[in-house]
């Protein structure tokens, strides 16, 4: 949209109100390259199915690759009283090939026309998204495996509940990453078919083959209803909503990261490309793009609410409200790339900080439900009465201002006499961390594991 | 939430706000059937694998079937001070067998405990969502099988564009159905990993077979990282996207009810089933069900982006932030499932009214592009040109004040001399949706087979 | 944003991907003219204080001015390496004022003189819109007034439930932009408080007068607390929200005309200036303006839940999340701005068709009520009792396909024997609009009376 | 609604899905005080105006109240087939007096009736949520004035920017506090109209006196037109906006309060009363209130969308879509008056360390922009330049390991010859923060300031 406001009634006439909230040309240009494609499996398929001669085929053919290497140069104009692409390139044709351009829009309307582009656009933006989130679970992964036994505390309500390894916490974002790819994918294969055939809305009397237009376009199928095929728009909203839900996971973690790099936590570092300093206080890293990402989850999800509201309570088939698909979804799925392509660089650009990660793990009693699964697994106490014991322990050192590995052996018997000097195998937070072995469990052995049979299976899909 | 709103300083003391923002038993009991399978495979698992003796399982299990029964009675009493359902039936539970109640929670937490019930409420909910999309597809189908001829106009904008047949209108909702039955069953597969055994977040150091609670709770197979099985709630939000979607599939048709049992449409009746009358003016019906389906879109898109909201920027693993999801998806799920089962009542209610939808079929010119098409077909002018040719025929017709046709041959020759007597086959409405034969278009035998096609489909599925 | 999606690893460095997500200077070029009337007004207040001398007062201020007209004249180069607005501006007045340039920056931040800025232009919008909305309220009561008397049906559920006037219709929307408005100005008046002079966010050491530079801006009085000043968007979130309600206000008479302007109803006439039509179909009048302003709701709304979930969880005081304020505010204000300029075009081009209005207001027993309000007023009968005996007249002339009025006095008075002669004078519609005295109530007089004083005082807000 | 799923054909008639879908009263019953509020102001008007009798008003208040006694002492019975509120009064009026109760809907409708409740119960609502916001105000301001000079990191991206008071941060909540509250007021004088009189749609042909009315419910006026009467519900959805503006500055306190009380953090304690502890981990307060109040901003912004999305594109008058408008509102709004009521428990509770903040303030080099205003203030330096002579001396004092209040003279005449000892007066933190005196800046004495007449204010509007 332009940038101005419309003033009152003799600002501006009406022609130029009615051009202004009805040109789509603006935006919708992107589509050129889909728009095409489109018309060159159309016009193809009309040939061979003997609706248009030969010659005519090569000659809009011709005219439609010299549209397309003007657009690719940047010498097409797009010009606003066209007022779409389907248009420009039509009105572009006819002045390169002349009337012959005319016979292009046999057997088909702008109404598929748009809802074919449409897909090709939103299934090229899923496939790069799956290919960027998977880098993302590259970087993520690789580093993963580097620290997979970096102890760090595991936070419950942003309080230190127990210890995992650094390694097992970024391994968790890998798991959300799998399933956004796989509602891309599903999304993907869903929108998979095409609706270029369907004409208007109600098929065509010529005797096209579908089955053949979409098969080069690369769709799985024709759409099976003609009616639904230019009325739906479900493969954007889908799109977004898998884009929706892959932007909170990436706002979780630029969360971590906004918390981690303030000067409490301390806990990562990240260098100068992904902050912005400040010119007096050196030492100052903002996390600008770690803060960005957090905040274009809004936006994502605002497209989302914006598309759904859009389609409510609308009657098929084809009404102009449709339109409103376009500048949403382009600009929600393009800023979840932005968001994936900075997150992948700070991931790649994030250093933990052991020591620190290692001192706040050890602090707060962490290894308390360590202690209590040992009275429960050794000494065979029913878990609640294990979870008392501890807590009179863990109270009586906290009352000493020491750490549970530093209570004194007769202490912790005079609660419960049946304690060992065994116990202390289990008190430090290596050790903690080391005896969760349980399947998804945070032992670095486990960690370690998952992030090689990560990278295996990423390099396995690149191969 | 309780029905009051809070004053100031002295109106309640900080236990009863606290009780009253923290608590979730009020809503979280509707998980008791999906908490006490949980545990159950719990229980046994920690049998099987040497974790309890054999008799304090059996002790347990006894118990809780015991609870499961009072609940089912309706005689199990849900206290507000014991906070959430898994509190509440342990509670119990140790009144029933004493202090081996205490075992049953060895290995695990509430926090991979209500991930796992919580699972399993969404996939039992999308399994019911899905049957119900499949009984209103079939009753969609059935009637469009009898209205496979029917014809109606087809609306671009709301205005008549090209005639088309009732059940073709109709199948295009059919295939919106199957789209958001794919989705409810991608976001099953999605969902279908089970959370048990992650314990609060680390995973544990008892010997747990998390294999063998997932294969009994029909999960496919645990999930893999401990952290991210108890932070993530992707399986609500993807549940949420997809009755969002459906949710305005269904405000789509039902926006057509209402404005098709307008007395100025009439297109269809509904009776008095889903309707209300008016006592003072019977031939008034109020199609009040359709408007509350469409309405209720707005209620699960709002539960979509209030979850959404939820999740955005929370560090991992659990915060009690997360317990606002229930409530949200419950509610959204729910209203889904009650306008799919108002919406197939509908359905199995209406009354297309064949004479008027014929009747508007063939006015406004209607078949105009059967002309044009017939030009390009028959005659061989570009699309462009026949277009030009029969805007200048309707202009004729329409100052006459005549349909196409019924303009004299004479006529059409003095526009284009080439056109013969065979023109007047495509100008009537029957002509006209007969000759759309391409792949999914609206001819008559198209939609029959298309009807039948989903009919098998349906009848194979439930067989 | 860019046009494009970011590939994996190797596509494209860091540097490109940080100046992408974080360079702002796109999108807030926009407030180029605030920001320099802005740094104006501070430095004219700086000088006035003895902060800065006169000398470099003028040298600034004819500097800033230049810059201005550069501007004005696009002769001004946005780079992108400059970042944003200010730092593009300051460092274009260094280069024509050298060092000096410098000193504008004293007692200032960043994030107080964005604030301002962002203030400025959304205030300055409020204003726009406000007088728009005025606009079209004018467009709506010169219309109510030609048309006080003009009956047609008045809806429920989308059937006629009552006669009323369009001209009372009309009026029913000119009482919602009267809240619109007043929710423009009360949102105006809130955020008309001046955050400059806040600095970074803890206020300065410098002696400044932030009275002056409030005052010199137009605004009421400086913000009062330093911290809130530079972390609140409230400003915007509520022009969002009023901009939301107004939206939807929008979308409900574009609906109407949508569906006003089908053949089945044909109520009113919109010429070709706001609708697209066919050249094949020439009385097809698509209504695509009126349905892109019913489908822009879902964009401003979805922009208004994009802010708030920006905001959401931000601690205090600047995060950098906060400069996803701007594209979401611009572009939805900017939007109504086009659908209310859109709508006061529709609205001086809307012609009714008063016969039709006229036969759909008298069919289908819409004066049923005013048959049971007789029986009310005239016999004394109980509302409830008179509802049913309407019912039964009804049903009566129904059943002899007749209307109320046509129905023997004979007939009446078998169902109630008091009925006479003078009850046909309530069965007619004019009759019954006429009846309809009550304050706000639809008979002609007060219609044209309101429309006269709406009127008036939209003179008196001009004058 | 009810607890369940809604299975395939057979499972339920249409008669109980209808009945589920359409009553209302599950939910409207807690308009109960407001009907009967609405219907003694009505009854009496009636009977002024000579339209009813006075024997019969009598009656009918007489049944009103002993319905109202009913209703308030829990005895009265909703009975969801008699479907809304409105019905289930009158019902049992007429068991009460007998078929009198039947005139008591003279000139009145149900469309015209519950508008009239709902714009009552919102009312209501609204006071009683600005008399909360004011509690909250109340609670921060005493806090405030408490630590008005207790010095803590101001942050901005959550990086230490600036040493600011914990006083001066609390006031900024203050703020936020105060434009919510206008926001209700001005909401609330808005809906200030009285609908009731507007019949159906139309008005009415009796003699009702709607100032009468109007005025005896408390409105200010009634409204000026019937259609919009019963056709608006803006009044819910500007209550709305505000709720979730004022939703999300809570949910901004509540993030701080999250990440204050970290053990990274611990700037803040809170004590168990809106913490949960863990039992074997006694020195973990997990901050459940105030997360939940985080999360439940997601549930006010979602019901806010969803009303948005229910009233978009509905033709007037009443469509039955708007029954939606109240589940959602009376949760959100009785929602956020929970969250005021747990966060001003939370800040009677908060201890903030001071210790800990002064030692977070002076970390860092906070200080560096009060050395550069020195530069600029003392020695004439531009901000510029006197930036870079800070950014170097922080650098040097970095480079040392010491903080810039440590940093020798002769050092910093290296750098910048003029410099002089006064220049440690402005180093450490409290005289940094002391010499931010301008308007609305953190100097003790403008925060104690700001404070007092804050608790001046209060104690103003509650005398």
């Amino acid at each position: 949209m332009s940038n101005r406001m419309w003033g009152g009634r003799f600002a501006s006439g009406p022609a130029e109100i009615m051009e202004e909230i009805n040109a789509s040309i603006g935006f919708d240009k992107r589509l050129a390259p889909q728009d095409i494609r489109g018309s060159l499996a159309h016009v193809a398929m009309l040939g061979k199915a003997g609706i248009l001669p030969a010659e005519d085929v090569a000659k809009i053919e011709a005219g439609l690759k010299t549209v397309q290497s003007e657009i690719e140069a940047g010498t097409f104009e797009f010009r606003r009283e066209l007022e779409d692409i389907h248009m420009s390139v039509e009105s572009r044709l006819r002045e390169i090939v002349g009337p012959t351009a005319g016979r292009l829009h046999t057997a088909r309307s702008r109404n598929d026309q748009v809802a074919t582009d449409m897909r090709l656009w939103v299934r090229d933006t899923l496939d790069a998204l799956d290919a960027q989130a998977a880098d993302l679970q590259q970087a993520m992964a690789e580093l993963a495996l580097k620290h997979a036994g970096t102890v760090m505390p595991g936070f419950t309500h942003l309080q230190s509940a127990q210890p995992v390894t650094f390694g097992h916490h970024l391994l968790a974002y890998v798991e959300m990453l799998a399933r956004d790819r796989g509602r891309f994918r599903d999304a993907r294969a869903r929108l998979n078919e095409c609706p270029l055939g369907a004409a208007a809305l109600a098929g065509t009397s010529f005797p096209i083959d579908r089955h053949a237009t979409a098969a080069s376009l690369g769709f799985d199928r024709p759409t099976a209803n003609s009616l639904d095929s230019v009325a739906d728009r479900d493969f954007a909203l889908e799109a977004l909503s898998a884009a929706a839900i892959a932007a909170v996971h990436l706002s979780r973690f630029a969360e971590e990261i906004v918390v981690w790099t303030s000067a409490q936590f301390g806990f990562v570092k990240l260098s100068d490309r992904f902050t912005t300093g400040s010119s007096i206080m050196p030492q100052k890293r903002n996390p600008d793009a770690a803060e960005l990402v957090r905040a274009k989850s809004g936006r994502i999800i605002g497209a989302l609410s914006g598309l759904l509201i859009v389609m409510k309570g609308l009657p098929l088939a084809y009404s102009k409200d449709m339109q409103e698909d376009k500048e949403g979804t382009f600009d929600a799925l393009q800023t979840l790339s932005l968001c994936l392509a900075a997150m992948a660089g700070m991931v790649r650009d994030l250093e933990p900080v052991p020591e620190v990660l290692r001192a706040a793990a050890g602090s707060g009693y962490a290894t308390a439900t360590d202690l209590a699964d040992w009275l429960v697994r050794e000494l065979g106490l029913p878990f609640r009465d294990a979870h008392h014991v501890t807590g009179r322990l863990v109270g009586e050192a906290s009352s000493r201002g020491i750490g549970l590995e530093a209570l004194p052996l007769a202490v912790m018997q005079a609660e419960e006499p049946r304690i060992t000097d065994a116990v202390f195998a289990v008190l430090g937070v290596e050790n903690s961390v080391g005896s969760r072995t349980s399947y998804g469990g945070t032992a670095p052995d486990n960690v370690r594991a998952q992030a090689e049979a990560w990278l295996k299976r990423l390099a396995g899909e690149t191969a």
